[in-house]
């Protein structure tokens, strides 16, 4: 049985208004770039994977419990799990409900696309309820919203669209990617006028329309970088009801007045991601002449913390009234 | 340390040429279209996604002992085992190594799509190895080929094309899919003259000439629809040595004329896939009435002979030599 719950985005951006930040955090384990006294010794494990499975529960909670408090939601990406298999699925399970007894909403960036029956059963792996046997089915990855690809047409995304609406789940669909190359099938203009990342813009925004929370934004959101300004003035205009999910910001270049246009005046319509730029902050040379390793947390906690009031002073210099 | 092998698609001819079978069998298990009898009742488990972990491990075993010696290669479905979290991907990480000790290729039907070092988490992976411990990697998914999604450009599938040379292993790049909506996107045309579907064939030809084996076919492959055969005959041209990865026969509508315009003269260049059709066997009028439910392997058996008879006669009859 469904459990339908509050609109996904309705709850999204109470989160927002009550933390005043629409910034999240990516959780990208890498264990390469994780302070070495928390990586396990795989010697003491029957199987080595176990071992950076555990790794990456504990520093995941370390930096929960640091952020939890500042933060509406935290994104897993999933490729830093799977690559593990197995034992990186149940890091997975672990850090989504870890973060949800945390009351933080997860965004899982899976970029799914697949067809029918089987982006069917994608959606409901990653966000409805699994067929267990005659009669019972449960919910297993069991994220509030994930990102999909577009590129096999409608009949990738509907399913998830409809898994959304029976479970009160959401997708961010990817628009214009915030990639050097995206602009070599995104950006491709056709018929003399639109380009393709328009295209998948005027379909999120028409199918969204059907899923529309009671603070006016849909449950189906888009995928746009914040290294293409100039295309996320334009996406703003073509899918008013869209929340936007902004990655890019830190390491990959863009900065708080970058995503300024990704914005409505209301001050909602976007939340803005950042990954290792926090996480592995204690690395860089703003924080580690103040954090040792082992305080890993509390720089992430700091960086977490001058992303969100650097974002929110740019906001609100722009004139997008901060309604949280 | 890679463990350089065999080019990935000279092994695959290699056994294409002894099974004298171009056609492969997809494994997308799906409980509600078993033989009730196999799946296993929940009330004994602790955890009932450990149930079905069971259930899919049977299925596929039973499935592979059935076909092992007929065709080259499986295509374990990765929604289908990762819908189950944890321990789908448990019962995924067995079939995987029970087909390759079964002398089986396996291409994983993934479909993803990200960008640098979140692309070479995939690409590690499913493919390569991934980091355990300071100087320590060792292989984690380790199928043969994996499917890939070009919608975020170039620089999301390089990362998966260097893992390939490393590690001897291959991709199917998504060129045109099989599905009805599949015109959306990939057939609309740029600069008055080319469709995204043959940016991306060209793009794929480009980078597939640095990995090509001794046979002439490259590691970078393609997918393309079995429903589609004016595309098909066109992207034949435009990338003589790639492999194509056809899906869509059977249950989707396409015929073994269909897939003729994907083989090059020398018989090579095409592997074409089923997957219910063949799995699901015992369910189909043309089978039921000679199969009991507990002989479902045997019934695939039979439709996946009549498969490869179908398309060697009907390649033969259109003049593409069967060279194997």
């Amino acid at each position: 049985m469904p459990h339908k719950q509050q609109h996904i985005v309705d709850r999204l951006q109470e989160k927002i208004k009550n933390k005043r930040n629409p910034c999240i955090v990516g959780l990208d384990p890498v264990i390469t770039l994780m302070p070495t006294y928390i990586v396990k010794n795989p010697s003491g494990y029957k199987n080595p994977l176990k071992a950076v499975s555990d790794t990456i529960k504990t520093f995941n909670k370390l930096i929960i419990d640091c952020i939890a408090d500042i933060v509406p939601c935290v994104k897993p990406q999933m490729a830093f799990y799977e690559q593990y298999g197995s034992y990186g699925l149940e890091a997975f399970e672990e850090t989504v409900q870890y973060a949800k007894r945390n009351d933080l909403i997860v965004i899982e960036d899976a970029k799914r696309g697949d067809i029918s029956t089987t982006a069917t059963a994608y959606a409901n792996g990653h966000l409805g309820e699994v067929d267990i046997y005659s009669n019972i089915s449960l919910p297993s990855l069991d994220v509030d919203l994930v990102t999909v690809n577009p590129y096999l047409g409608s009949d990738s995304i509907l399913p998830f669209a409809q898994v959304c609406e029976k479970y009160g789940k959401g997708i961010f669909v990817l628009v214009k990617t915030s990639n050097p190359s995206s602009y070599e099938l995104q950006n491709r203009v056709v018929d003399s006028n639109i380009s393709i990342y328009e295209i998948v813009a005027n379909f999120v925004n028409k199918i969204g329309k059907k899923y529309i929370g009671k603070k006016g934004y849909s449950a189906i959101g888009a995928v746009v970088g914040a290294t293409y300004p100039e295309e996320a003035r334009k996406l703003r205009s073509l899918m008013p009801n869209t929340i936007f999910l902004v990655p890019g910001y830190g390491s990959q270049g863009g900065k708080a007045e970058d995503v300024v246009p990704c914005f409505n005046k209301d001050g909602y319509g976007a939340i803005v991601s950042a990954s290792r730029s926090i996480l592995y902050a204690y690395r860089d040379t703003q924080y580690k002449n103040r954090f040792k390793p082992s305080e890993f947390y509390l720089a992430a906690r700091e960086a977490a913390i001058n992303m969100r009031d650097s974002v929110v002073n740019t906001l609100q210099k722009n004139g997008v009234l901060a309604g949280w």
